[in-house]
């Protein structure tokens, strides 16, 4: 095992602490651990938080800051953050407009973000939970009744976080999100296995000329092992079982992220976005936006993940609003 | 060879058109290829452009744009762009305010740049050029005479964009950036080796308990094969070698780049920033501004380099300007 660490068992914090020290516009608070945009609420406004288990950064620490998450919750690595590290995140955060969770479909999440919910609900605070399931790969999967969330979740958090800054009341920032969800489908490739610091031993094993086709960002299975074959043929492949789901139509917009799951390199990351821009292309479909680079990843797995998001100009309104995180960082062009 | 890409030897051409396609802030040429901030001259500034090998994504293309750079000139996978290639993108953008080349010290950048200055110079285009050799591994290394540059490239091209944009003449703004480059020593460590594509074999050879200390960004040899060890130790012998150079003094400001090589997940990057806080607070110098990722890689290469930049006040004053650029995009925080 390789890696730049110190104690396998003191990444998360080690790595939380250098937050600290790089991102001034992040608060990073210890035992339980979690980070919020500042240390003043944002009275008046929903209060957006989400988190899950750590090897996944930039997600979810990393899009912490105006116009997306008040709060982000982060777990050992590949767990589930606890229902009371939750409820004291959000109990740091929350105002009178409200709470809403942002939670990928993983079983460990669900069950304490719900118990975080149940817990601020009696206390009063108006809670709403939003599930993230964009992962067309399998419909259950390790840790997971039903599809898996992945790259949807970048979109879902930065659309809410907008609507959430525009003022809109708690069921309509919940109504968003979730119309974000239901718009939205990714899938994944994984060439090689991450491993946990603490385990020190490949999630998975896999040959030298062969892909997970469909692969969680945990390096759950996928669909099928499958050949490594040419970027635009794997592309193809990914395409066309994200619009079995979609099913785009010729004048659709969309939102795009090609993902990279931790270890691979910008340039390839461009290869697979030549390619997206030849799909949308050759179906008419408008490609109104596109992220590329590493934003939910898995350690150092490489491959990637294709995300795509059927938008209205609504979505896209909301989309392009100001936004001020470590990693996602703009202003509306004028 | 585990590549998302088609055939090996279009990888530069279809990342360029990725690029293209998803950044329409950059204007992307091909054949000869280059990438500009746009289409139209910005007159009365000076221009600046660099360029270099590619497989060092985002550098140097993603750093083209408003208070940054004019144009970027890619080259073949770890190979100098030609000096007519950098001679058309510097006609695309130069103006009466002359041109500033920002040049990494590798003996084929440095000869096809210093040709490209010379045919600027000879159609009466004031052309200043600048050496970035921050890399304080080793005085000579394989395409290197003297040191190499790493990562101070991007502070170079951040202080002396900002200086470029706010209207100083060329002679000053060459200063300015001979300065940061003076003030910066950066150095790397490779935990396992990147693959040409067109050359399919990894650079060098290094065993699963080894790294190379001093690593340059295409693989060469640094100063020694080390063990692996954990991230306090090698990044104290990381800023041991650094200070040796800098010689920082109590009260000293600095900004820090930890950079990726390519193949290094973020979660380790940030373990990394915390030892780097650590030791600017042990050593009571102020750590005014950090940037943690990848954005100087040398393919899939695992590892990181860390740069330091002492900076003095009108210096940080530019690093804080605004910037809106793929990768450095903000506006100063009033």
């Amino acid at each position: 095992m390789k890696k730049l660490i110190n104690d396998p068992t003191a990444v998360v914090g080690d790595a939380l602490d250098g937050m600290a020290a790089v991102h001034p516009s992040l608060s990073v608070h210890r035992n339980p651990d979690y980070v919020t945009r500042d240390d003043a609420r944002n009275t008046g406004k929903v209060a957006l938080i989400s988190g899950g288990g750590s090897g996944h950064e930039p997600l979810h620490c990393g899009f912490v800051g105006k116009g997306m998450l008040d709060a982000a919750v982060p777990g050992a690595i590949f767990a589930s953050p606890s229902a009371n590290q939750i409820h004291e995140a959000a109990k740091h955060v929350a105002t009178d407009a409200g709470v809403l969770f942002i939670v990928k479909n993983y079983t460990g999440d669900r069950l304490n973000f719900q118990m975080a919910a149940d817990l601020l609900r009696s206390s009063g605070i108006d809670t709403e939970v939003v599930i993230v399931d964009d992962d067309v790969a399998v419909e259950d999967s390790t840790h997971t009744a039903g599809r898996r969330g992945t790259g949807a979740t970048v979109v879902v958090e930065k659309i809410a976080g907008a609507a959430a800054e525009a003022g809109l009341p708690l069921a309509e920032v919940a109504d968003i999100a979730r119309r974000v969800n239901d718009n939205s489908a990714s899938i994944g490739i994984a060439l090689t296995s991450s491993i946990v610091p603490h385990i020190g031993q490949p999630n998975f094993d896999i040959g030298p000329d062969e892909i997970e086709f469909g692969v969680g960002i945990h390096g759950e299975p996928g669909r099928r092992r499958a050949a490594l074959r040419p970027a635009a043929e794997l592309f193809t492949d990914m395409a066309n079982a994200i619009n079995s789901e979609l099913e785009l139509q010729t004048g659709d917009e969309v939102i795009a992220i090609v993902n990279g799951l931790g270890g691979t390199p910008l340039i390839e990351l461009y290869v697979m976005a030549n390619e997206l821009a030849k799909f949308t292309e050759q179906h008419g479909i408008t490609l109104s936006r596109a992220l590329v680079g590493s934003y939910v990843t898995a350690l150092e797995m490489t491959g990637c993940t294709i995300t795509l998001t059927r938008v209205t100009s609504d979505l896209l309104d909301y989309w392009d609003a100001t936004v001020d995180t470590p990693v996602l960082n703009w202003t509306p062009t004028s």
